[in-house]
């Protein structure tokens, strides 16, 4: 199956999306850094987090009203490298980006910075933050948590979400290290897109309420089985993934104070809007000059990607390497939106009433 | 195959272990701290490192000389919150436990202390560094690097060590979370098990240098093929693991200004002994009160026990709860210790001319 795409170019893009959130009532600062942030998640070949959502997913959420648009954050902090934040159930592009910036600002002064954040709503792909310690020669971490929907190993229900975890580490000449990573076997996205092309998914990703493998994505009834965690069964390690994700939860939900986030509490009604989040920052030259570290991060991902290969292999990733080569061709060449996407954007352009320039 | 196991009292063992650590020329102190540490592996069900390498492990290393018995560990500082530690060889336990004070330290004054070591030796289990913050009312967070153990996906040779993290929460009338796990889909150790007992490993655990599953451990070269990342095969979220197995690299190996740590370096004569760590600590009451963190943690807890669960499955653990139940026991009836763990413990008495009173 061949899916038409356009190329669209990435600052175009920015622009659009920034008028479009500013026409639903985002604030254009706020606009400005939600643009970003989406499309930070396209360049890097994220398509699941891009742009694509930004109708029928953030555009939706706004309009029902279940995100406040002027919201103002409130910091608890008692000592220099931490604080609490609630978000006041505000975007959470803009919610994350300025919680990561206060974790950049208390590691410029103690070399640590870490902030627990309650009352937040979706914020997109967790590396986009963590990708801001980048260029301030730190490294970075987010976390969020998301709706339950994986199950405990032995266990028939959804007990965690598939709370994605992100770092980020500056190298030198070398792509940085971006792992960026569902603690289930997959994101819930990839049950979805196979569910809608007809596909089969492998054994491995997801069970029914039976325990039994489920690779029929049709058959999927919510609260009854689930996604695995990492690792898959108990013999390969599923309860590696599953203590990832409630380390995830227990930093995003239960470090933050919130009352509503902690999975197994969440009702129909906030389903999907949980937004814990958990932000840090390590400031490099408190433990070793920046240049010597980017000297070794490099030598590093050099001697793996001269690691041999298995036939069929081209060549060894090391986590955010290949995300780096889709940015470069998409910065140069444009974004690849597909004629679906591109319908969405210029549906939300003619209902907001803005000029569709892409 | 049943293995005859005689009853071991902790205390009793703590102290003799001191004992033979001190004889071994190791400062009384130091050898309190090192007892302990194994010991408390051994109450918590980890048998792999508990006494059970007192002997053969780390007594055979003492006397080799690789390991200081009288180190001087340098803190390199910039930041409150963080440093770097050379460990000057030290070992492990003494190194781990200093550096993990440091971090507590750090913590208690700004809210989180990080401290990356380079230059130490085998330090035994992670979360016995990771579980010291927990009567502190701290998150604890240990890592450390070991020999490269374990293929990157796509490659024919080992990229990464099993390179362990550990982290450690406390909970209210719950036991704590304490999440130890090697970031391969097994630990090293359950090979070498398989291998003694010439029993088949699990298809998913290993393969060789063709990629393919390795299930039988006597055919494993070493050098070539290898442990598979958590997560298994690139389906089933094998990168996953290898970018956690990176990471840890990173944070311990990287970041701690090492040379000999980052492990495609590895020599014949180092192997086995790297050492590079990372600790981290994080005060809960500079989040929110530790009353109500607590509070929650046995909530999340309680609602995942009270998950269904499938036929055979007693019941669902979180991370540390069943370890919490051994040690329950062992604390009350004793450790139970193999006979062949009993023969080296009197061996080594006999060759360091101390009582064996067990």
């Amino acid at each position: 199956m061949t899916i038409e795409r356009t190329r669209v170019d990435a600052e175009k893009l920015i622009n659009f999306s920034t008028k479009a959130l500013q026409k639903l009532g985002v604030p254009e600062e706020d606009a400005q850094i939600t643009a970003r942030m989406l499309v930070t998640s396209d360049l890097r070949g994220v398509d699941s987090h891009g742009v694509a959502h930004l109708n029928m997913f953030y555009a939706r959420r706004i309009r029902l009203g279940i995100i406040n648009l002027n919201p103002k954050p409130k910091i608890f902090s008692l000592t220099p490298a931490t604080a609490t934040m609630d978000g006041d159930q505000g975007l959470g592009f803009v919610i994350g980006h300025h919680a990561m910036m206060e974790a950049i600002h208390r590691a410029e002064k103690t070399g640590a910075g870490f902030i627990a954040v309650r009352n937040s709503t979706h914020f997109g792909a967790a590396a986009s933050y963590a990708m801001m310690a980048l260029e301030r020669d730190m490294i970075g971490v987010t976390m969020t948590n998301t709706v339950a929907g994986v199950v405990a190993p032995g266990s028939t229900k959804p007990a965690v979400g598939t709370n994605p975890l992100a770092v980020a580490v500056p190298a030198g000449k070398k792509p940085p290290f971006v792992l960026d990573m569902a603690t289930s076997v997959v994101a819930g996205g990839k049950l979805e897109i196979a569910r809608r092309e007809g596909a089969s998914i492998p054994e491995g990703w997801a069970v029914d309420k039976e325990g039994k493998p489920l690779t029929d994505p049709t058959k999927r009834v919510l609260g009854e089985g689930g996604l695995l965690p990492l690792g898959g069964t108990p013999t390969l390690g599923g309860y590696k993934g599953f203590g990832l994700g409630v380390l995830v939860d227990i930093l995003c939900g239960v470090l933050s104070g919130s009352s509503a986030s902690i999975l197994w509490k969440t009702t129909p009604e906030t389903r999907g809007n949980a937004g814990d989040h958990f932000f840090g920052a390590l400031r490099i030259d408190s433990f070793l000059p920046v240049e010597n570290f980017k000297k070794s991060m490099d030598e590093m991902i050099e001697a793996f990607e001269a690691l041999p290969t298995l036939p069929g292999v081209k060549k060894i990733y090391v986590a955010g390497g290949y995300e780096a080569e889709i940015e470069k061709d998409r910065r140069a060449n444009g974004i690849p939106l597909s004629s679906k996407v591109i319908q969405g954007l210029q549906e939300l352009a003619k209902e907001l009433d803005i000029e569709y320039d892409l």
